[in-house]
This record gives C-alpha cells, structure tokens and sequence, in this order.
C-alpha cells in the first residue's frame, strides 16, 4: 500500500475542523459518507484518511491526508484530480504539499535539462543567469527581432517572447522566430557569447507541437511555455516529447495552491527546466518567504529528478541585482524586463548595466 | 479594430481602484508603462484600455476592460491568457464575465449537440433528465457494472461514472466500458429506454484520445470529462475531435472566475453539451443565484453556439426533486449519486424513486 501525502490548509474553528478534515478525505476519494462504503478492502485501500490537524493560526488548520497512489497510477491529470479536484472549489481549502511516494515519483521524468542543462546550452558557469523579455505585443517581427539585437548584443543569456506574444496576425510565429534566432545567432558571432532566443509557445496541444517543430527547425534551443495555459497533462505530453530546454511561465497559475507547491514541485515534476514567478518586492504579491520557498523547491534534492533554474520576475529594476542575487545565489535566472525597454533608446546601455551588474554580484 | 470586454471584481479603495484598473489594462496587454510603448499603432489598437469602473458594494468595484481581439486571434489559450494570464495571481483579481466579438465568437463552435443533442440521443424530450453516478472508485470492473445495471434497469436517463474513476489497474478503462456498456444495453431491451452510459476520461491529450476510441467502439455516445483537470485548450481539440456527446466536470475549477463565466459561458463556447456543477444548498458554497446564473449562461441564446444542459449535482437528496426541478425547468439534467447509494440494497427502489420523482415534477 502506497500513499500520497497531501497537506490542505484549512479555515475552521476548533469545534469543526476534525469533521471538516474527515469529509475532505470523502470528497477526495471516494465520494461518498463512509457507511456506503461497503467494501472493506475499499475502506482499507481507497480511501483516503486523515493523517494529522495541526493548529496554524487562529482559524486555521494544516490538514494532512493520505491519499491511496493506486487511485492515480502514472495518470498527471488524475494526480490532479485526487488532489485537487472537487475541494478546489471549496474556498476553505487550499493546496499545500505534497509528497509523493517513490514509485509514483518516478513515473515522472522531471527536467529533461535542469540546471545544468540550461547552464550547457547557455554555455553560462558559475555565475546566475540573465534573461529579458522581447515587449510589447503588437511589434512586427522585424521590431521584436531588432529589440532581440539590442538584447543580444547587450550579452544577455537567454531573451524570451512575451507570454502575450503567440501566432498572431502581425506577428506570424514562423516569421518571427526565424529572424529573432537570426538576431542571436549574429550577437553571437560578434560577442562570443552563447545567447539564446526562448520563443513562446501557447494553444492547443497540436498547436503547440507544430510551434516546437518550427522553433526547433530554426535552430532553438529554449522555450517559453506557461503550463496552466496549455493545461498541465498537455504540458506533460509536450515535454515529453519537445527536446527543448522549458522555461515555465506561471499565467493562469491563480489557483488556491501554494506558489511553493504550483511552481515549484508541480512545474519541476511535469518537466519545467526553469521557473519564472513573481519576485517579492515586485508588482505582484508574494512575500519573500514565499519566494524563498519556492525557489528551494525547484532546487532542493528530491528522488532522481533534476534541479530547475528558478527565474524570478516582475517589475525588477537593474538596481536590485546585488540584493536578489544574494537572496538566491548562482543557481538563479534573473529577469528583467520592462526596466530595461523603459530606457527607450538606451535600453542597450541599460542592458549591458544588467549584465555587469549580474556578473559582479555572481562573482562575489 | 474589434474588442473582447473583460470585466473584473476589484479590490480597491475608492483612491486606487482608478490607477489599479490602469495598471491592469496595461498588465493585460503590452506588459509595460503606457510611456514605454513608443508606437502610436500599438497604443491605439493593442493596449487595452478601462471602460468603466463602477462600484459594487464597500471595498468592491466591476472593472470593465477592452481587450483587443487582435491579440487572440482563434486561439482558446491565448484567449485565457489575454483575459487571466497574469492577473490570475494577483489576488485582488476575479474575472467576472466576457463579451466577445462576433467573428472572434464564430471560431468557437460551442457544444456539436447541446441540449436537443443530448436529447435525441437519449430520447427524452418533454422533461428533465435523471442523472447519476458509478461509485465509489476502487470498485472491480463487475461491480461498476453491476450497479450500472442497476440504475439502468431503474430508467436514469445517463450514469457516468464518478471522475475519480481513470484508467486504474483495479479496474482497467477498456473492461471497465465494455462491461458498463453492456449493462445499460441490456436495460435499454428490457425498459424501453435509450439509457446511457457515460465513462470517465481523464488524462494527457493523447490519453483521453485513446480512451475515447475504445468508448466509441463499445458503443457508448457520452463521455465525463473535467475541462480545467485535461486542461481548457486540450478540451477543445478533444471536443472538436470526439464525436461524442461531453458531460463536463468542474473538477479544478477553482480559479478565481465567477462560477456562471467559467462553467457557463467558457465551458460552453469551449465545446460542453452538459455542464455539472455543485447545486445550491449541497455540500459545496454556490449560492441560488450563482446556480441560476450559471444554467442561464448555459442556455442563453448566444451567436450560433448551441445551449448547454445544465446539471445540477453535489450532495442532493432525492426529496429535493421537486423544488430543482421548479428552480431550473425541464432543461435541466439532475444528478444524483450519493443519496441513491446510501440506500445500500434499496438503491434500485431508490433510483425508481428517483426517475419517478423528476417524471412527475417535469411534467407538471
């Protein structure tokens, strides 16, 4: 008998919670009260149990369940079903943790590069990575693939679409990837340095393979895929089968789970090889704790899944360098963007303050 | 130049809520301060602009945004992340409703049978459906169908199966279809009624595809599948693929979306011939009027996509038939799972209740 754990936060009072937990394992099993259940082995084996309530703060409980593995088999879209599937519309409920036992872990291949892989690709060694995105949606692709110059030549390691950027009319996926890649394949040429360009992938599941087979045809290496987007059983599918570096955009990534578990265990487990999310200090939300958190989980050892880069973002200026990477240390991807278009036509020179700034800190 | 209006529930003072709804235009679209877009075509016909904002009751406004369809073009998850990409993860945020332009709107084909759809295979017009489900999981092949055989023989129009019931080995999809199938085959010869059954698919894409091949080679004209869990862009290849009849689960529905949008109004445009979804006064927290707003999103006249059967669900005892059946009208499939099992060996006399409880009610 195999289990996954699964720790739910829950908001209840004292009086409450033990029941509430025991209906939470009903709900996410078998869904039914437990005198219908009239099958001991299923009582045994099936469904799920309460392992532990503990006390957080006032009005709330981390409720731990164990939820039986041979429900989920190597099935990514069940996985999430059983642990998320009905209570995540329960607005007292939110998805903590998980652990999952070895045999179900290792059905998932995880990063196909990870950190290293990137490191390789990027030809970029101890020190933290910079990354920048090509904005705004609407550009031709001639504009975007002139900004991917700039970027390029600034030494930037790797320059990634906009997630907003897809196939659009003005904006043909094929044409702009092949002169964004042109554009870093010349920088190159003159700098010597590896950069790469990270085309954004997004649509359906064939969409999205015949996207890769373009991109991959053009001679790159990384993309940017947001795995809520495309839905995360297709995202598995897609890193399967792309051989290309994934850099994971978190859009859509608003469900009641922790960021730490989301972006970090789930995206690293589904084959992300590098994670953006929303930095501290930013213009979104997320504490530093919480980022902290999710960081070590895309890095922390855990079975025989590769490491993923962490890629914090949103609304960063060049002058926090110093300090994030001395919150995160080398294994870490900075990006910036819009602090460096804001410069206009300096936004080269900025970009190169990026660079130096990012090779300083990681020198130290 | 054709808009998408997107409106949000905002958290805001009365002081901010005017740059927040700025700022979230500008986060929506070109990802930048408005004074970096340096092109006057790109400000003019791609950044999204406020509409309106007005207030809601203390602390809450209805932000109404104007999305350019440009950015969308055909494409479903470009379409989400335009509309909740970002802003997802900034919890002040809920997506409340959508209007789209009518060539964006005709490239969505909406349910292929909707309600009369849904009838004709079920040859039931005149009234509502009766619903219920195969639980609980963890039970063999023969169990499931034994109690398949059960209901059917009682007259419920469609038994799906629970949605945690996948591809498990202790009861194999293809055994498990054939001999469900089997069962309501069987029940149609003796009862005269065209009962359906509807299995479970939940997977990758490539997955439930397979899954939907062997439930169309036993026979079977329905299929239980969760939009948000096969992920929202891989449900619209699946549904423009499958010429199956789909029931939709809510099942990870938990972004923060107003219920009648995501489950009304996208899992329709998307391709759901039947929406599920919790049932006021059950065991989840959606209000009356969130559920009417819901089945009416559902069956609202809207550009050519055909209506949706709602399907209320969620802890409902049989006794309530009448009072749902007076809530929502003949258009309306009820689902009743729990309340119909709990009555152990009664749960055939209960079914018949059942049916005979929503035959009475409907044709009043």
């Amino acid at each position: 008998m195999a289990w996954i754990s699964a720790t739910y936060l829950m908001s209840s009072t004292a009086d409450d919670v033990g029941s509430r937990a025991e209906a939470l394992a009903l709900e996410q099993s078998v869904e039914l009260p437990l005198a219908a259940v009239r099958d001991a082995r299923i009582r045994e084996e099936i469904v799920a149990r309460v392992a532990a309530v503990e006390p957080v703060d006032s009005g709330r409980y981390l409720v731990k369940l164990k939820l039986a593995a041979a429900t989920v088999d190597e099935n990514p879209a069940q996985l999430l079903n059983m642990l998320f599937g009905n209570c995540s519309l329960q607005d007292d409920v939110e998805l903590h943790d998980i652990e999952l036992p070895p045999a179900l872990l290792s059905a998932f291949r995880g990063p196909r590069f990870g950190i290293e892989g990137v490191r390789d690709i990027t030809r970029v060694h101890g020190r933290p990575l910079t990354c920048t995105a090509l904005k705004p949606q609407g550009s031709s692709p001639e504009e975007l693939a002139e900004l991917c110059r700039t970027f390029a030549d600034a030494g930037i390691d790797v320059i990634k679409d906009d997630h907003g950027i897809a196939d659009q009319r003005y904006a043909p996926f094929a044409e702009r990837v092949k002169r964004c890649q042109a554009s870093v394949e010349r920088a190159r040429e003159r700098t010597g340095k590896n950069v790469q360009y990270a085309p954004s992938l997004v649509g359906t599941p064939r969409q999205i393979a015949e996207q890769a087979r373009i991109a991959r045809d053009c001679g790159v290496r990384m993309v940017l895929v947001a795995p809520m987007l495309v839905g995360l059983p297709a995202f598995v599918e897609f890193a399967k089968d792309a051989d290309l570096a994934i850099l994971a955009h978190p859009a859509l990534g608003g469900l009641r789970m922790s960021p730490a578990l989301l972006f970090g265990k789930l995206f690293r487990l589904l084959g992300a090889d590098a994670v953006i999310y929303p930095n501290y200090g930013g213009r979104f939300s997320y504490a530093a704790e919480v980022c902290k958190a999710l960081a070590d989980t895309l890095r922390v050892p855990w079975g025989a899944l590769r490491p993923a880069l962490p890629v914090p973002a949103g609304g960063m200026p060049v002058e926090r360098t110093g300090e994030i990477v001395a919150f995160y240390g080398k294994d870490t991807m900075l990006l910036i963007g819009g602090s460096l278009l804001v410069a206009g036509d300096a936004a080269g020179e900025r970009s190169r303050s990026f660079v130096a700034a990012v090779e300083k800190a990681g020198a130290r």
